[in-house]
């Protein structure tokens, strides 16, 4: 397989977009990719979306974006794999152009769900989990993670104060991203005392929904030109699967597909944790940026909470994460959130994040998305050169 | 991208399948397109499904299904192109092998509808069409395809008795395959007296939903040794779109992403329609058989009903197609259809197709499926050395 770089980048603001529709908000990310690349059209077009056919009545959105664009015609397609469906795109927009069947792709991740009411969304977020054997028993999905939280507090003697770091550093990240759904930064008594949602996860250790898209537009490497920016390319593309029913799992404070697709992914772009200037990992809840850090490499099992505690995650750290506010602050419109976590990081390649920049000119970023509650796990590694 | 063969292919029966979930009718078709390939694992996974989100409440396809089949860990994903999922995720898991990113890929198209009430799943099949401008105006997917027909009759001087032939071919066939979903033959006075649905289609001119999975099994054609059966290699795959909206085109009765995917397609395969020696085509109307087989080179603009009124459909026909039923009698599971059309044609070119042969060792086969109105259609063409 050929070398794909990403040539551009685009992003919506994460928000209650009420009045765009899902192909005005892709629209909108597609044309700043486009326009971020310099070109005018692509070969193929791969959309990331989960739930565009419970909360938006609307399936064929390949289709439907394309001719949006102004690319009717072009091949197009979507992917989905729950939360995991932006990565999942890009992982399918990457095989396309390295293979050599198409010479350029636009990968969009698209999510509209601040229209339908709370249960509902509720109830469409719990199809990413086994429908027969936990959601049909009633658990939703905060309350999936409650329990795995609960579980390794018990395990490993963390209390739920000890979680606090991840959500501070998110929030005080996403102060300076214009994109971000949440510009407030809050402190350690903020969460201590947020509304508790599903034992011990409360509103605090939750990332918020929203209404938004991100896009990137991939090329050969080869045929990409300096240009005065860094050129950034795909160093590593992996992906890997656990078992859908957290239950079904030997160990649920473990997640095995991050660890094999991350394993994956250090020997494709031939890297370790150590050199990960950048971490876009997926914090769902705070529970999940704890077993994201063990399950990379970045922390012992158990252990995940110290980095935080220790100082290790802000843009100064040994591993800098959620630098633009991750999915608790910057925002998780489901299907769209893989794709937003790779624009991050070609910003943060780029040296274009601002007062968000991790310092030191970065130079490897890891961007890791999950679907489900560690079901589908997909992790890239971007490379500046 | 190297040459890839379809090295094992199998099948569900289509029919109401209440006592089966979603995985257990995918890993029937795998472990039956497992078996055929004499092997028991494979690298990757790609689920061709449109409605289960809605209609199963249930999505992360790809991780539920791979753990099903006993291929926990193993990457997977689910491909969305309406009704023409299962030819996408077929393309999808066709780049992956032929870029080697992965040395073998699992393709199953599944879908489950009959467990739902007809209403529920009428208004779920809309959201192939454009949410905001066809079905939030009333149109259901039948409603839609009524008015391309009505239209298509008077701009052409057809009869509706005209695409009799259509229906009463695709029922002939079914009558010998035993995973179809209707096995009566039917005459032109059934065709005629028929109840109607949505003037001018009525009951014998719409598919019929179901439930059930295909699945095939990629594989790099270097690696394939003979067996005593033909070689199955993928030739040719394209895909194109046109406008989600069929009022949005230039001209309602030209399906010109059936054209533009099959020319693409024949360029690829360096074939022309004379040498295509069965046609799968994506006959969920009567009305979509005669514009398929324009669009695709068959018959001149206007006159596909000839083909079937001439007698040249049949399986010793000059195009014969549906010819293990097709859509109309086969069934159409929406999301699994593609990959059916493309185990049908696999059966045809081994010679493996029973009663349903076509006469005269086929070795050049086309599948062709299509996601809403014509919005988006993948044209597959398989060959046997």
């Amino acid at each position: 397989m050929r070398e794909v770089a990403i040539l551009g980048a685009g992003q919506t603001p994460i928000a209650e977009h009420w009045g765009k529709s899902l192909r005005v908000l892709a629209g909108e990310a597609i044309l700043a990719a486009l326009n971020d690349a310099h070109i005018d059209r692509a070969d193929g077009l791969f959309v990331g979306n989960m739930l565009s056919g419970i909360l938006n009545r609307q399936e064929n959105l390949g289709a439907l974006i394309a001719d949006w664009v102004g690319l009717r015609g072009t091949e197009a397609v979507k992917v989905e794999a729950a939360c995991g469906s932006g990565a999942a795109a890009l992982r399918a927009g990457l095989m396309a152009v390295g293979s050599g069947a198409m010479e350029s792709a636009i990968v969009v991740g698209v999510e509209k769900m601040t229209e339908t009411v709370g249960p509902q969304t509720t109830a469409a977020l719990a199809t990413a989990a086994d429908a027969d054997w936990e959601a049909a028993q009633g658990l939703s999905f905060v309350a999936i993670n409650a329990l795995i939280m609960r579980r390794y507090m018990h395990e490993y003697g963390w209390k739920h104060a000890d979680f606090a770091p991840f959500s501070i550093n998110a929030h005080a990240n996403a102060v300076h991203n214009p994109n971000a759904r949440l510009h407030d930064p809050i402190s350690a008594a903020d969460y201590n005392r947020a509304r508790m949602v599903a034992d011990p996860i409360n509103l605090l250790d939750a990332s918020p929904i929203g209404d938004g898209a991100a896009a990137v537009i991939l090329v050969p490497a080869e045929t990409v030109r300096r240009n005065g920016r860094p050129i950034v390319t795909m160093a590593a593309s992996a992906s890997a699967t656990d078992s859908i029913a957290v239950h079904d799992r030997r160990d649920p404070l473990w997640l095995k597909a991050a660890f094999d697709s991350a394993q994956k992914a250090y020997a494709q772009a031939g890297v370790g944790p150590d050199d990960i200037d950048v971490f876009e990992l997926h914090d769902a809840f705070s529970i999940m940026a704890a077993l994201s850090l063990e399950a990379c490499g970045f922390a012992e099992r158990g252990q995940g909470p110290r980095l935080g505690l220790e100082g290790q995650i802000g843009l100064t750290g040994r591993v800098p994460i959620a630098t633009r506010g991750g999915l608790k602050a910057r925002g998780h419109p489901v299907g769209a959130t893989g794709v937003y976590q790779v624009v991050e990081v070609v910003e943060q390649l780029r040296g274009e994040a601002g007062p968000g920049q991790v310092p030191g000119r970065p130079s490897v970023g890891m961007a890791q998305n999950i679907g489900g509650s560690g079901a589908t796990i997909l992790t890239h590694i971007l490379r500046a050169r």
